[in-house]
């Protein structure tokens, strides 16, 4: 089969490698439908998280189920599925404690898992699925093609903006501000007003996101950013800040920027992955009472109750893909999304 | 009157000053009748942090009301009052919103007010209250003698035992941990049993507080800090860590251990004031989802709900004062604190 490799800074190649093998009883072959590339895959792109021998990459993925092993019993061969950005067991204590991405038997695409060997990235046309019965949510029936894009958006970015949401405590009635214009953070917006937000500021400077943005429900735009940012929000929300800030994006910058937004007593629901790892103000939380909450999102206890909404067209975070490409073309996705030509990029394979 | 004052590292004296005087018209004069020492008050008395001229501390008491601006309504000369250890309106939007530490009218004892001029420090035989009407809650009546100590507990540690448990998000049947047996650690405790926590660890190595805590409501008692802390609390809880951890100290050490002590998704509840302001690792909450919440606790809010309890005996903090002594005494009060020979010193005037 043919899947993507990431062999260095800016070279990522479609190679042919082996198809995957059925390993344990658990566990199923998907034959990919769509793919995608996340803000995270361009870390090692750039070459900011640098690349050290040539790996898989990819990790959001729907598709059909082609093969189960014997014990597999929720997914059946010819399922539509939608994958999380990880494996999981969905039994775990951490699982049944909601925190799935810590799952105590769980994986990441692109590496070994703990019992069955290599569990492929996802930018490619099959892949092994470890803890089928864990991992795997089956559509109703099988979509029709143009809800194939809000699907894929449950492997990764509709969950992890609603993470966001959640971990900040959204309401009925909050405050929100999101920090951050990408996939995530549109999806978050979209999170935040189903989850019955009051009032929406989206910070972005670009037309087309913020247009976007309006469209998922953002009730404002602000486009300052550092202390001219806070004092726009603080403006906004009392001269002290909003209930909830969703942090998108993962830089230092950007979690100064939530934190100041908040009022006293807010909490940053955060979801960007921190490359690099700023570390908090402590003293700074600690004297407005501001509390921080979030991480790697467990996406896939979100998926039962997100995609009825997705389905029925309620919600539609499918329209972040602005971008849809052949899986062949996957070099020029991950240019594309570098480049912010795209806001994320579709693969088909 | 006579009033404490440090002038430096372990240089604490009770001088002969001013008596306050009445200075807007929503103040009160307030005669103390129980003041004590907080372990905040060490920092400067240890010279963690620099005293560069001689002035007033304490920031704890009850007393009553001796003289009352032609505004105030809520509290009478002759009222039996509790302070908080700030003083706020009670109505500006911060304090509406639970987090009167942030009163944008507010103040802190032993420093000038933004309307009046100054605000006595607490350890002394007379303080004048700003916003009067905000800051004092009036007991139904005389409380009794023996009484006193609980309620001078409300002015900050029970409160701020109470705001760990709060922010931590303690619940029915919740798994706690509480790092740090001093006065708040212990009230901590208190503050989680009353809000229904199923098992409840105290970290603590000083067999007279292992005591009180395990009267206190404390289910179990660990002595072991560190990697060594860390790996023993995982192993009582299913190998992952507590769902609430509170952390009642403010150290660097005290903060790793509350994060490492928390399970994937678990949130820490932080009130001990971070001295020097270890920054908090974002990696390590990011990947097991800890949050952290938590701050100066805003006890003015807490002491409506706290205070019958205290009165009729249900909850026991004034316990926590393992040695009492007349203000004259005010330099051994900070002596036996410092050298840990008291877990909490309550002053008479």
């Amino acid at each position: 089969m043919r899947a993507t490799v990431i062999y260095g800074e800016r070279d990522i190649r479609l190679d042919e490698v082996a198809d995957p093998k059925l390993s344990s009883g658990g566990d199923a072959i998907v034959r990919v439908v769509a793919a995608c590339v996340c803000g995270s895959d361009l870390w090692p792109y750039r070459g900011v998280t640098p690349t050290t021998e040539p790996h898989r990459i990819g990790h959001e993925f729907v598709g059909i189920v082609q093969e189960i092993g014997p014990d597999v019993q929720t997914v059946a061969v010819g399922d539509f599925v939608i994958a999380p950005f990880y494996d999981c067991d969905n039994t775990c204590v951490n699982c049944r404690n909601g925190v799935s991405t810590s799952c105590l038997n769980g994986g990441w695409w692109g590496s070994e898992d703990k019992f069955g060997g290599f569990a492929d990235g996802a930018q490619g046309e099959l892949v092994r699925v470890p803890h089928a019965d864990g991992s795997l949510v089956a559509t109703p029936q099988m979509p029709e093609a143009e809800q194939v894009p809000g699907l894929l958006t449950l492997a990764d970015v509709m969950g992890t903006g609603h993470h966001a949401a959640v971990s900040a405590g959204v309401t009925l009635g909050s405050t929100v501000v999101v920090v951050g214009d990408g996939a995530v953070g549109l999806c978050a917006i979209i999170a935040a007003k189903r989850l019955g937000a009051s009032r929406i500021v989206a910070m972005s400077r670009h037309a087309d996101r913020q247009a976007l943005a309006l469209e998922f429900g953002a009730t404002d735009i602000v486009e300052e950013r550092g202390d001219e940012g806070v004092a726009r929000i603080r403006e906004m929300f009392d001269g002290i800040g909003a209930d909830c800030i969703l942090e998108c994006v993962g830089t230092k910058e950007s979690m100064d920027q939530a934190i100041r937004s908040a009022r006293p007593g807010g909490m940053v629901g955060y979801v960007g992955a921190p490359n690099g790892g700023p570390e908090l103000p402590v003293r700074s939380l600690f004297n407005r009472n501001v509390g921080v909450n979030g991480g790697v999102a467990s996406v896939r206890g979100y998926i039962e109750e997100l995609l009825p909404e997705v389905l029925s067209g309620e919600i539609d975070p499918g329209r972040v893909f602005d971008l849809q490409l052949p899986l062949a073309d996957v070099a020029e996705a991950y240019a594309a999304m570098d480049e912010r030509r795209a806001i994320k990029v579709l693969l088909r394979p």
